[in-house]
């Protein structure tokens, strides 16, 4: 069956291709966005229920992308063939790769995450940046954490920046969102030790001891730490700091100290 | 004295401003540019001679603007305002912020790198994407390097997106450009100590002895550690992965190992 063609830029599809960059959009239709032909390769790998897939050979950087169609038509996916035109107007990117698709968006509550023996769990608070936040979502999986959770989200897990960001890390890592009180209680439920990170804190993130159940709580780029989680932790802990004061962003900072708790955990 | 008023946008020196884009321009002219209040504020901070300022209060978006102009004024920069127009065409940023500054480039030798009693020092080979060598040298800077070395240099390190990414720890971290064969003569001629990491290796980068004299080398995004490093180093280490073998990029992994070494250096 020949995939349906489009080459009208009032097409209510392509108008809901450009909607879809919003968030409120988003949310209301609950499906994101997933562009070029690397993301859309790892949500098949990752099983994401690609719903409708939008091409356009005109655009195709490689060789490689008929075969990626035809996977994703074996997952059930809907096919539309793109003018040029239209593919360009529905594209995020500055260069198109000829494929987008769009996807249901999922939620995962914290009562389905599923902790290994001696649970390690990222949280993050408000995070502003997509950037920061893809960034964020590649060291948790490199560090092997049993989740994410987003708490307070400012920035939406599904903006497209994020999907591109992360490299496909979003179709993998457990994410879960809700709100700083919620998370606290369950960490205390579940007998999670809170170590956040301020550079306030007396204690270097290497001194503290970061094995056992384990969460690391993370603040945001511009806020820090909120009250909460200052007041709510169990041990507050700081990256020693040579050079220029913002030398070291969130997602750096992340980074460093979900890689010393691996090196405890594994010694 | 009042600035001189550029508003033709075929005036020579608007030309000069697009041109130093250009990687050759940049080369040719021996200077580059900096854009934005706190790029401006940085270079002044730690006295790089600024030859000319453009402005256009059209674009500021606070005001400490004309404090700012003012000290460049003092410090010899020469003044030019543009109009909005003029200022759009120069500025290389989506969101120009009325500031633009042009510099002469300056070159650091290794024999004025100005090492510390226990040499630590970053060699990263060939990086290609300017964000990534920003936040690089940002990593250096907190983890207090003594130089970074650039071997073999693909990304010229006065690119605008560097200058950028990097928040204006180009202006103060020591950097040095050199071929692989000539900095691993020099690091052997200082005995220092030479760490490269390769996913390869068998050795755990934190099972590395990281303390005294030592360089950290960092393969490139696209081809790894060359064959140069990896047969001169004297030690090959890894970074445990779990999750996609694509989640840490080099900038991630430049982060990780400079931030074992602080901690086997302080502790």
């Amino acid at each position: 069956m020949l995939p349906e063609k489009i080459t009208s830029l009032q097409n209510p599809r392509i108008k809901q291709l450009v909607k879809l960059r919003e968030r409120r959009e988003r949310d209301d239709a609950g499906l994101f966005l997933i562009e070029g032909y690397r993301e859309v390769r790892r949500a098949l790998e990752k099983n994401i229920r690609i719903g409708e897939l939008y091409f356009c050979p005109e655009w195709f950087l490689g060789e490689n992308e008929p075969a990626l169609i035809e996977q994703a038509i074996q997952a059930g996916a809907q096919l539309y063939e793109l003018s040029k035109e239209a593919f360009a107007k529905c594209a995020y990117r500055d260069r198109p790769d000829g494929l987008l698709a769009v996807a249901p968006q999922w939620k995962l509550g914290l009562g389905e995450v599923a902790l290994s023996a001696q649970p390690f769990v990222l949280v993050v608070e408000s995070i502003e940046k997509p950037g920061n936040l893809g960034t964020i979502l590649r060291s948790a999986d490199a560090a092997g954490v049993d989740a994410v959770i987003v708490c307070d989200a400012v920035t939406d897990v599904f903006n497209p920046n994020v999907v591109r960001s992360s490299t496909g890390v979003l179709f993998s890592v457990p994410i879960v969102l809700a709100d700083s009180a919620t998370v606290h209680a369950w960490l205390r439920e579940k007998s999670i030790r809170i170590v956040a990170t301020t550079p306030d804190a007396q204690l270097l993130y290497s001194q503290a001891d970061l094995r056992g159940p384990l969460s690391i709580v993370m603040g945001s780029e511009q806020y820090g730490l909120s009250e909460f989680w200052l007041k709510e932790s169990n041990a507050l802990v700081r990256i020693p700091m040579a050079g220029q004061a913002d030398s070291l962003n969130v997602a750096m900072a992340t980074i460093i100290t979900l890689f010393e708790a691996v090196r405890q955990r594994n010694g």
